[in-house]
């Protein structure tokens, strides 16, 4: 996976745990019927943390989001834990708000905190009974087995169709004090940009004021995980949780202007940008990660808005997953894009390692070779370069190719 | 196919020769290679007829789009002819539309027309370089073979990943005058909602003055049309043109309050939503019809909105393809919908042929039977029933599944 590189930063291992003073674990408390795959698991801050959260836009919302959005109303924003489930959504049942509660209490009692410092989260099948007894029976057990080494086993209890754990951390340095900000993602269908966040959980030592926190997040949300699509489907349990707890040391982040705040956005943008990459790249079915890069746009939203539909658009991504170098259908996206766009401006190439390929300029098509198009598509990252020779503007999208695996999985997902 | 019934109008045979004074041919002229596949058509009225058009929204417009608006500002919105090809879309060209302004010339001269009365239409791959000179060659032969038996020769001009050709017609009374309404359309793939219009070409015998044609065709693109998805990707090349040639006798429409607008309007459904029913049936890969029928809804925008959230969502149509009563993943796509809904209210129901389930009642799931479920979905015409139960307003729309054949096909469609 081909990071984005920023001076100052450095990626490392251990995904939510890296940051000081934060411990993890996952186990099998029985939601699921699969020996070995966990369904439960916990992310654990030793000492009091602010948290910040986004949450999906669909109207059907999770009962998890909502007593999370409580909790954190009740404390002020103030968080220690976060327990999470997959197989069963908890969403679109009369008692799912009963049960998410009763998830955290179990938590909460387990651990010795107080309720509402306990955040919940849930994915799977939507509208299904959920019993949450072996959610009840298992929490002492995941709580005794708390331990930074663990981050892996938390991701995995929110894997569903994921086949690969995501998790991305990076280091940097504040006026000699040295922060570590990293996180975990689940998702791989059900993924649409403009509020496509999937769950994730996302951790830092550094100690950031609550509303910088959520500034922070807000503003990479927009540039990030906004900006993924997968299949165009948007799920009701899309949640990000980004916690702070200070263990690192060093002074409070509490300036918009400030040297450490600027390097918390920083560090934000590339653990984000860093999750919505493997995201993309695991979708479901995907063989491949498409990326479009938009330039010379009038503004950030034109550029942006471009860059989705040319990800989101299946022919696109048919094409893509068939190695063939359609560009009219990039074009054809284009012209559908919910903006203004000067259709006989753009420029178009092809790109991946194995090279780079310009195929429509002033919005008409240029001979290009079909040998070279292939070997460039055959990679499995590919990024489709947009200019639009209108301005200065740029934006960002990231999807898949749409592959006959997609709907082998989705065709019968809940059995 | 279950088409609506409606009393005084009468399904019959012959498309868009069903109305007196049309006739129509098609054959290869080469610019397929594929023998066999006619590649090049033509639908021509013996008299004067006036047209009304609607196109792509996409701001890629396909040349023939261009030159057919032009024509129909020179002619006064008269037209004689529709010449049409398959297999390039002759879009993204920097020399697009002299080749269609020669298209029109040929037909014109083979007809002895004035050029302005030649409409043209076009499908196909999208920015590759079109050779005009087998049409021009072709042109006499295509002219000499007119013959109202010959409206499939033209519909199978058109026909690109279609695997069956759609024609519906109709035939009505107004004051003891019978008249014909019928058309052809084309279009498997590269189909939304929001002017999906394919290539549709649909004529009557009614004499219908220019304005009110142009009114009945856009209320019924509203209603038909833009309800359409298979795979929420737009077409650069979408146009519907309608042709009155008044062939039949009577009085001239020109009152959008008389008996004879009303039963424009009604005839002009009929037609539009059965070729809509074939289109989506016929969507690239389909092996269902998935219609979504929302009611009690606050506005006609609103039902419609959902209903088109509901089609369009590639997990809906997934779960289709498997058979699997995900209904879940319905609710999911009626609350991303971009329109206000109280979720508590709302109740979902799926049938078919095969029998009538409840799965959601006031937003959340209730039990039914998989095995009945599992019969009903087993149908290739299935309905997706919403109350919202919010108000009186109806809504609807149509679409297909999602399988394997919908990514084989568009893996790799230029080959």
């Amino acid at each position: 996976m081909n990071f984005t590189e920023m001076e100052g930063f450095k990626y490392v291992e251990m995904g939510a745990c890296a940051a000081k003073g934060f411990s993890a674990n996952g186990l099998r408390c029985g939601i699921n019927d699969t020996p070995g795959k966990n369904d439960l698991g916990i992310v654990f801050s030793d000492r009091e943390a602010f948290a910040a959260a986004v949450y999906t836009t669909n109207k059907v919302k999770g009962a998890p989001l909502k007593v999370t959005a409580d909790h954190l109303k009740v404390s002020g924003g103030r968080a220690r834990a976060v327990v999470m489930n997959s197989k069963n959504a908890n969403t679109c049942l009369s008692d799912g708000e009963e049960k998410a509660e009763r998830m955290c209490r179990a938590a909460a009692s387990a651990l010795d905190i107080p309720e509402e410092q306990v955040l919940v989260a849930s994915t799977g099948v939507i509208g299904q009974p959920f019993d949450v007894t072996p959610v009840e029976n298992s929490m002492k057990e995941l709580v005794s087995g708390l331990s930074p080494e663990n981050h892996i086993e938390a991701e995995k209890a929110v894997m569903t169709t994921d086949t690969v754990p995501k998790e991305v951390a990076v280091r940097f340095q504040v006026e000699d004090v040295t922060y570590s900000l990293g996180g975990m993602a689940k998702g791989s269908g059900m993924i649409r940009p403009d509020m496509a966040t999937t769950l994730s959980f996302i951790t830092t030592d550094m100690d950031v004021a609550p509303e910088l926190l959520q500034r922070a997040l807000n503003v990479n949300v927009k540039k990030t995980y906004n900006c993924l699509s997968v299949d165009g489907d948007m799920s009701t349990n899309d949640m990000i949780v980004l916690m702070a707890n200070g263990a690192a040391g060093g002074n409070r982040v509490d300036d918009a202007g400030s040297e450490g705040y600027k390097a918390l956005e920083n560090a934000l943008y590339l653990v984000m940008e860093g999750l919505v990459k493997m995201l993309a790249r695991d979708g479901e079915g995907a063989t491949k990660l498409i990326e479009c890069h938009v330039s010379g746009g009038v503004s950030p939203e034109q550029a942006s808005v471009i860059a989705k539909s040319v990800i989101s658009s299946n022919l696109v991504k048919c094409a893509m997953f068939g190695e063939d170098a359609n560009w009219g259908r990039i074009l054809c996206a284009i012209g559908y894009a919910e903006t203004d766009v000067d259709i006989e401006k753009v420029d178009v190439d092809l790109a991946s390692d194995k090279g780079r390929i310009a195929v429509c300029r002033d919005g008409a098509g240029v001979p290009f070779s079909e040998d070279t198009a292939a070997e460039i598509l055959s990679s499995d990252e590919i990024l489709v370069d947009v200019e639009l020779n209108s301005g200065k503007e740029k934006g960002r999208a990231y999807g898949c190719d749409l592959s006959y695996d997609y709907v082998k999985i989705n065709g019968d997902y809940r059995s």
